[in-house]
């Protein structure tokens, strides 16, 4: 039984108070007239999410960072968080730099700490965040997983696969040049939330959802949850990843190369990236470019929805591609 | 360091957006104009909170049943709640059960899950809940640690110690009759979030919060943060803990007889009662009566806020006792 079985068999039922429940990047309760509140929450757990070795203060950061990726999903205004943190025991060296950490993110983003939990146990960090969506003439503003329309445009903020490829030197099963694992480590350990392009987005994409687990598995959930299917272009994929264009791969040893089919694997399945994937009509390109413009992220273009269900992968050539790329599941 | 130090130094700030932050049962966040949003946060870690033997369908229950104690402690109405789980692996005959009293307390509460995380690791439950408080007048009904006024009598709900005595049968300090034990078991393992009597207490209490860690410490809680100091009666304490009016101590071997001394450190000291402790004004009982009626919850006045600074016990004779009872600290 995989992550996703698990929520559906076990605790998802009809939404009744809540606007949306179980099942979306957010849940959203309704909170005055004019306004909706965006609610979700990530548990992060040593030797699954981060390594034992990482900087608490970067850790601080991750643990907000991917809360606030998802409120940037549903396109919500960030406002407040909880934290739960159980530790096997209050050391000061690591929880100074780790609130330090969670805090500046907390501040740069206007979202305050208003309570949570301390206790004894294996590392263990759990936030809940909160935040705001407006709610216009009656309908809501948040962006769901839900509204891809045939047709639509499918874009990826930023860059994608950077994290997993740092994950993969840790584990030993790549090596790369010193400056391409500082890149991509960084990326892996400091991820930017796209909080400003998820608001700017807000009447403007048909559906979003942020990469936590894989681009084309995260990009699945639209397609299943719209009841859509999709062509993906890989070419536009490869150019993604911004561990490639660095500089210090050339010259170096030429069995530290990685083929096209490795990058484009590392793009496409690799996860912890905090990205959206979101999906916009034709007639909104040039919207689209200024949300993109006054949050200051790029996006990029890379395929379209379809009415035919499934994900289909498109090569240079415009040919279908045979290959399949799992998304990550905590349980598979 | 202990626990409450540790939030202090790393985690509590100034409030800013938030009507209340760190530091109350609850957050308080306006939600529309006439409510505010309570929110509560508690981590349960195995081995901590609870024993990896435990059913886990009282599991689910207790998991719940914390949270929807601190939102009594506010007067607030349950609404929703968010789950994040860490489990070491999939288990169905353990999720099935869980799930189960996680969810039945929670229609018996009409409190809706929303959303939340699943992930592997070592077992650790994280359930932040949602209530709703109203805004009378301009003036927030939520009940506070801080509003404690000299002259009010001091309330605990229900019963208290039950749970301690079970926790110490279970670490073999303590042996009782068999029927006994099962009786502070229930209450250790499915405790009774007195939901109704907060809500009850709304503009009758001055001042509330649950009792999770200890009465005495907890009481505290409410002493320094309203700037005042109380007197306790003992007498009316050793009456609180239900197990010692079990019919099975009768005839049972003297050697199983805890000492007076003893029950009133079970209810002094105990924690994990999840009751409720309260002040309210003395022109207030009639009021105090007819929410513990109306709520069907037993309420028992245990002794009288003062000016002066401090917890003083007084025993059957009136006399003042020297003991003091330490307050339970997840880091001590």
């Amino acid at each position: 039984m995989g992550e996703f079985d698990l929520i559906e068999r076990y605790f998802k039922r009809p939404v009744r108070a809540a606007v949306l429940g179980v099942g979306d990047d957010c849940a959203l309760l309704q909170a005055g007239p004019g306004t909706q509140l965006a609610i979700s929450s990530d548990m992060l757990v040593e030797g699954r999410h981060f390594l034992s070795t990482v900087d608490p203060f970067k850790l601080g950061h991750k643990a907000l960072a991917v809360n606030l990726s998802d409120l940037a999903a549903c396109g919500a205004k960030p406002l407040a968080f909880t934290l739960a943190l159980a530790l096997p025991r209050a050391d000061e060296a690591w929880l100074e730099p780790f609130s330090r950490g969670l805090l500046a993110l907390a501040d740069a983003h206007g979202c305050e700490l208003i309570g949570g939990d301390t206790t004894q146990g294996p590392l263990n960090i759990c936030v809940t965040v909160f935040g705001e969506v407006p709610v216009l003439a009656g309908r809501s503003q948040a962006l769901l997983r839900s509204g891809a329309k045939v047709g639509d445009d499918i874009y990826v903020s930023g860059n994608v696969g950077d994290a997993r490829l740092a994950l993969e030197v840790f584990r030993g099963t790549l090596n790369v040049p010193g400056p391409v694992f500082a890149q991509a480590r960084a990326r892996m350990e400091q991820p930017t939330p796209r909080v400003a392009l998820g608001q700017a987005l807000r009447g403007v994409a048909n559906a979003a959802i942020d990469v936590s687990d894989g681009l084309l598995g995260d990009l699945g959930h639209i397609l299943s949850q719209s009841g859509v299917g999709a062509c993906f272009e890989t070419p536009f994929a490869t150019d993604l990843i911004a561990c490639r264009s660095n500089p210090a791969w050339s010259g170096c040893q030429s069995d530290l190369c990685l083929s096209d089919e490795h990058w484009l694997e590392l793009v496409l399945a690799g996860g912890d990236d905090y990205e959206l994937v979101f999906t916009a009509s034709a007639s909104a390109r040039a919207a689209v470019l200024e949300a993109a413009r006054s949050s200051q992220t790029a996006v990029t273009r890379v395929g379209q929805i379809e009415a035919a269900p499934g994900l289909r992968l498109i090569d240079a050539a415009g040919q279908l591609m045979r290959r399949s790329y799992p998304s990550f599941d905590h349980f598979a």
